[in-house]
């Protein structure tokens, strides 16, 4: 093999009641690269398009991962890569996932396969502490292993894949307001109440119970996030109004996707979750925000090969 | 019916990583109660064997209990509650709830089941709040459900059942000095670091997931509790040698049992947690601690009827 064309797909992180944690990936959104073996060792930025993404290798997600991995497995041969940048940065549905993710699985193919998914985990980290500020796995996670994910451990990259019910699909809107990871972080304060994180961890533990029991009125239930969102929810318009216009429309539950702007909601069925797109929708329309709005099945494949040769 | 005898079981309550959330029942150990009808309304102690307990009805855990649920549903007639105490309170086996579920559950027995074990809940709070100083369902809910339990939300008591793997075996050893939950609970801060909490719902995720998919490996990694244990540990005298040698024998995760002074081990198997039992005990001999020590199979039933007629 000596190119691949990828898919590297939107996902959603937190998901309410799982911050820093849990998160999901989604289908009809997502990065097209393709990677093409060169005879200099060493990775190469070629095209973007989509984006204005930094050509330096040291300074460009994608790369900066894929530096990490030939790290501990040097090649003889090189690689370029090139980027359709399709999700904005910014807008909270991991786009230096994507591309760091994106990355590390297309090189890993084009050396042969030598790690797993799980294992690609370490060198993506390396392109999304680059772009955060602070290293999580919440969507490098979906975005490689596909489905709903859990990272039980971020330090040890401890990750494991959750139980993803078929009915459950997604809607996401996003804002066209750019927020960086870094600035939706530093709002949080670094000690939270007690009671607080036993209600938080109460209601993950129960979401993920109701993943596998497919409990979609316990799913509504744990939805939940009486931690972060209160203080993130600030700084996106009109939060409060379109996520109880998602729950108005039928959503089990509504909220910041990933540090936002975007907001999600998770629904029981695509009917619902359609109405739900087209409530939140209205919403920023009446107020001329320009927006995106996305239904989505839960993708369960995560990264999909489009091409190689 | 007009008398009921029943065996009301000790629990394990927190179990590492889900403080105030999870719990799981405990089958050699617990009271003795009977319950039996009498014509005069309302409700009194009869006889009590093993401790030394109140026998006024307001201040009788059992009772108060009972007058919470006679509050709601009236009877005709009334009730004599005779207890064999055999869980010490303060032991952090739930003693209380142990008398407070058994309590409930007797006389909605006799009144022809009115309530589900989960309806219940919410008059043996009334008991447990009187004991402990805060109300928490998460040693209630696995006497009245059986094996392990997850507290959602204590305020609404939305309780869930989670699965139990067979070969999980739970040793407990009891030193036998007092350490009331409220003290215990009173050493603790009220604000914990976002990134401990982070760690703990990464845990307590991981761990409901485990008791689905009886991954052990899963459950030893994620049997961690960095935000209670630190500061109730040093209430227990050789706590932290105890959590060793029971590691070392074999346990896929050890630590305080509620509120302490017991402390819990889980292992895969009767034979490595008899191991786990003996590792444990040779501690407190060694000190010349007094001590009780328990091997036991998750109890899946809960409160069991011995006699009615």
């Amino acid at each position: 093999m000596n190119e691949i064309e990828i898919f590297s797909p939107a996902s959603v992180a937190n998901v309410s009641c799982g911050f820093d944690v849990l998160g999901f990936c989604l289908e009809p959104i997502g990065d097209l690269m393709r990677v093409v073996k060169t005879e200099n060792q060493g990775v190469e930025i070629g095209t973007i398009k989509g984006q204005d993404l930094p050509k330096d290798p040291k300074k460009n997600v994608a790369s900066v991962a894929v530096l990490a991995l030939l790290e501990k497995h040097p090649s003889s041969f090189g690689f370029r890569i090139d980027i359709h940048k399709k999700i904005k940065p910014g807008s909270g549905i991991g786009s230096s996932a994507a591309s760091a993710a994106g990355a590390v699985f297309a090189v890993n193919e084009l050396l042969g396969a030598p790690y797993s998914k799980n294992e690609l985990l370490q060198f993506a980290m390396a392109g999304e502490a680059m772009a955060s500020g602070a290293a999580h796995a919440d969507n490098l996670a979906p975005v490689l292993l596909g489905g709903f994910t859990l990272v039980r451990n971020n330090a040890t990259l401890d990750v494991i894949s959750l139980p993803t019910p078929k009915e459950l699909i997604a809607t996401v809107i996003h804002p066209k307001i750019e927020l960086k990871t870094i600035h939706a972080r530093a709002i949080l304060k670094d000690h939270i109440p007690l009671k607080k994180a036993v209600e938080q961890w109460g209601n993950l533990g129960a979401f993920v119970s109701a993943l596998y029991t497919e409990d979609f009125e316990l799913m509504k239930r744990s939805l939940e996030d009486k931690v972060i969102e209160p203080y993130r929810a600030m700084l996106i318009p009109k939060f409060d109004a379109i996520k109880t216009a998602a729950l108005t429309a039928g959503a089990l539950g509504s909220g910041i996707s990933g540090s936002g702007p975007s907001i999600f909601a998770l629904s029981k069925g695509e009917e619902t979750a359609q109405k739900v797109a087209k409530a939140m929708s209205t919403i920023y329309t009446s107020i001329n925000i320009e927006h995106d709005v996305y239904v989505s099945k839960i993708n369960t494949e995560g990264i999909k090969i489009l091409k190689s040769q």
